[in-house]
């Protein structure tokens, strides 16, 4: 297991560079030729076998009789050194190849070695112990490039540029798009609650800039610029603070087109992801068109808005059969179910506390119970369970149903959160399977609870093809948005729209509906007044894509993992010690004090 | 002229759109075809004959007989309109063919004139007068989109977008290097007075990020991360203020790899350079080797450390003939020249002042003379100069000389300067050529005035091979560097360096010979003491080379003009009017004030 192989390597892979091979590339054939390598001494057997192990793999240097010098060198090496070893490649007798080692048949006879760079005996984490990366400790984030040298953390990262550049092949070549990049020391936007700001310099001095959450308002500037087929690899920016598996900042594929519409879009999403898909992963490779789904149908059938449809647990209707649990009279109640096939066995009364607690944790919480033919603690009073569960739902040994009633539109939360919670205890979310979902129709504005209309993802999307009407004379609650997400397992990997190119129904929005103070956004207005095409577009959070991806569907693997150098949750890069106090000179230097805390 | 043909347009630059072609591609075998085409009215004549423009191009639209509604509607439209017109092409009678238009043999005879957006009848900038852009004035860059609309910076983005693919594909395919993104939101580093910072905001609140200038320190650390083929097309950050043809972010192609040396990384960068190279530049294609200088031959011979080769004007001696000019006794005094060939009728009175103007800006300015056949105020009284600029430097008519004397090492930096003025007065920048030159051996230290070493690139640089224990026991200046530049006409594209990979050293420099603190750059000692390979790279100044490319050699294109959305000389985006005064709320969030100027 030690002995894992990790990435492929090319003649290429020398060129520029004093070895002759990678570690990971010598076979038989390679037989009485004279060689150099260069890598980390990785284990070190008698003093005279030393396994040296570079990004491609590992090969085993041995020590020749008599060669007095190179023994004591090897003697004294300490594990994690860089070595630069030249010798022969002699074939082993067949008695001691290792089956378990790509390059188990062959090793090199050392005439030259080389000790690069000496490591101390001790390694502040071990190497040794677990081959998979975990990025979950402050310590291993502090030595994060210990953990790169992982046979699995080189193979993410290859696997990341291998996809982008897959990504970039196929925009590039195959859909004439073009790759622009805009800038990051941006204005601010309104609403942007979450920008981190930048402090100008002279002659500046009082006066910031912020960094984008998305190229959103530039992308939009190019379609106005004629540029018509435009995407950007491009780094983002959002503070949110302490966040579970979000970072400070991440990377979106972002796109835009002019004179499209939403099945232009989708279509050419579709492409994206099939023709950029790992070569590695093709029994696992989608097929367009992907499914689709409604807003209103994600929300009634799953209680949630990103469905992951590994399983097709939906919710239904029982509330004919559970009026009973109906405590007064109010129309506006009902029962529904979902019956989780084969889920019994993974729901522990442990799982059981943690779901109460994380579903009370909710304004829209409602009650619920989770029911198995062995255990129905909750209903034992409101009906005969056995027959219930069994006749009307058709439960079996190995089945379990979440029962909950009350506020219908709670009610679809509450499943929908609990549905969620069912998937991560059975091990579904771990699932290695690719179910890809387009989320459509969602509504173009939510009502808060103070009653002010919010943008349901941002304020340039356009309504509905013939709905345009509706902004200036009707419900803008009934106006479905031309907006699309792209889901995969439940997670949201992609989300874009068509946006609003007229300036006079743009300022509408933001002034008449949204209530918003549109002078953070007078010159995009006036750009779109000044011959705007119609034009969409749309983002992939490629960091979570790739966690998605790497993991061959597992949703779990956090989007830290395929990161070079993560944050922590607490926003620190743990290994440089960043943010850090300032400088007296930075704070003079930019015109800003600190508040006292 | 108006018809310039823009960029290539095929059958995927129409995919996923409702046009069928773009403007520029119709020709006299689409007769026939029914066809709709999007884009922005160039021109009315008549009524009846409207030219559309998109990226691709220009095709004219006709108005056939008794179309009432589409004439009305051609009536009223206003240049830079957004349209949507299908119709069928027709071959044009021979004489109403326009063979200055590529899509002159054709027009559309329409049958739907959909007008998608309505422009004022007046643009805030003409896009009519000129076809060149400009970034120079602060309403063009407010109106930056509208500029964008221009085949010139339509071309431009594309250029660009295709030169970058070209080397992702050389670094990805060819050379086996991984690109990894690196963060932006990182720590200080020592020295580094011109870093951006970024407040960070709860749970981190008094405490900053900085933006770092290079990936440096990342791209170091992925190789001790035993990723040894590195690259990244990274944003950097610089707050110089106000400085002309700067940009606050700028674009680097950063590349490093690992168990190379100077030879492998400078090969590279050929390949690089050489295999990403235009195809429609064919004729200008440099061939590798690239010529080779010493920093002290640079010096020598042209009074600067990144020559301009497009003419061969050298600095020649001539202390010996100009002895008379020497006021005291010095040794340290001598007398120069620059022959410049063919310069004369370039250097027009206001030139020679302008010219000394700039010179006696300098500490180190020199007295000099600009001096032909015609015109030698200067030397009159000190020599028989016909006789000395005929014989001695084989002066010609149509040439000039220029002479400076005084102190050797700023006679150097003085000349050096002259030829730089020279070569902008007599058109040699603009010079359609393309000369590159490797710059090398460049010292590793230089002594400021205070007598305080300081590295003369960066402290992470390695002495060259042979030269280390210098550090220790010998004088410091007299280190060279493995510290190489790629110059291009003049202009430095691109610089790397091997690097220390021995903590124990890399900690000497800092503390012993920069006496810099290293508590800064703890994080990286560290890493280089667990088992950091030897390494090296470079890093392409992306904005500068895509400038000096687009231009032909041409090196006076301002780099504003190869970036969609650059900044003016003082760091405004003057579009969005960014930076701009925060909010309350704003401060409040990251625990700041501004203080009172």
């Amino acid at each position: 297991a030690t002995f894992v192989r990790c990435c492929p390597s090319s003649a290429q892979t020398n060129s520029f560079t004093y070895r002759t091979h990678t570690c990971g590339e010598l076979r038989r054939h390679h037989a009485g030729e004279k060689v150099t390598v260069c890598g980390w001494v990785e284990f070190n057997r008698l003093n005279r076998f030393v396994v040296i192990r570079d990004a491609y793999g590992h090969v085993q240097a041995f020590v020749p009789d008599g060669q007095e010098s190179i023994s004591a060198a090897v003697k004294n090496i300490t594990y994690e050194s860089v070595v630069k070893v030249t010798g022969t490649v002699t074939e082993r007798a067949d008695k001691h190849k290792n089956p378990k080692m790509v390059t188990g048949d062959v090793q090199v006879d050392i005439d030259s070695f080389e000790v690069v760079n000496t490591a101390p005996a001790t390694l502040p984490v071990s190497l040794r112990k677990e081959t998979e990366v975990s990025s979950d400790s402050a310590l291993r984030l502090k030595y994060r490039y210990l953990d790169l040298r992982k046979p699995q953390m080189q193979q993410i990262l290859r696997f990341r540029a291998n996809l982008v550049h897959k990504m970039r092949r196929y925009l590039t070549e195959e859909a004439s798009f073009v790759e622009v990049e805009t800038p990051t020391l941006f204005r601010r936007t309104p609403g942007g609650a979450a920008e981190f700001v930048v402090p100008a310099g002279k002659p500046n001095i009082g006066r910031f800039y912020s960094l984008p959450q998305s190229p959103q308002q530039f992308k939009q500037l190019l379609m106005v610029g004629g540029l018509d087929r435009y995407f950007q690899v491009a780094r983002c920016y959002r503070d949110e603070g302490s966040k579970l598996d979000r970072q400070p900042e991440f990377t979106q594929v972002d796109l835009e087109l002019s004179f499209t519409n939403q099945e232009g879009v989708i279509a050419l999403i579709e492409q994206l992801v099939c023709q950029s898909w790992p070569d590695e992963m093709a029994e696992l490779r989608p097929s367009a068109p992907f499914e689709r789904m409604t807003y209103a149908d994600a929300m009634r059938l799953y209680g949630v808005d990103k469905p992951d449809l590994r399983v097709n647990w939906q919710i239904e209707d029982i509330s004919a059969s559970l009026s009973s649990l109906k405590k007064e009279s109010n129309d506006d109640w009902c029962a529904r179910v979902i019956v989780a096939k084969g889920a019994a066995k993974s729901l522990s009364s442990k799982w059981r506390k943690e779901a109460k607690r994380l579903i009370g944790m909710n304004k829209f919480a409602q009650p619920f119970a989770v029911c198995t033919l062995k255990e129905d603690p909750l209903f034992k009073a409101a009906l005969s369970n056995q027959d219930f569960l069994r006749e009307k739902l058709n439960l079996q040994d190995e089945d379990a149903a979440v029962i909950c009633w009350g506020t219908p539109a709670d009610v679809q939360k509450t499943l929908g959160q609990l549905r969620t919670l069912l998937i991560e205890a059975t091990g579904v979310r771990n699932q290695k399977k690719m179910v890809f979902l387009w989320v459509v129709d969602f509504p173009l504005f939510d009502r808060e609870e103070d009653d002010r209309l919010v943008s349901a993802h941002h304020p340039f999307t356009a309504p509905a093809p013939g709905q345009e009407r509706l902004l200036f004379d009707g419900n803008p609650e009934e106006i479905t948005a031309q907006h699309y997400d792209l889901v995969l397992n439940g997670v949201e990997v992609g989300g874009g729209s068509i946006r609003i190119h007229d300036a006079a129904t743009q300022r509408h929005v933001l002034k008449n509906i949204l209530r918003e103070d549109s002078t953070e956004l007078e010159h995009l207005l006036e750009a779109l007044s000044l011959g705007a095409p119609p034009h969409g577009g749309f983002a992939v959070g490629l960091d979570r894509y790739v966690a998605l991806l790497f993991g061959r569907g597992d949703s779990s693997v956090p989007i830290r993992d395929v990161i070079a150098f993560p944050k922590s949750k607490e926003g620190h890069d743990v290994m440089c010690a960043a943010p850090t106090a300032p400088t007296d000179e930075q704070l003079v230097r930019y015109g800003i004090r600190l508040i006292e805390s």
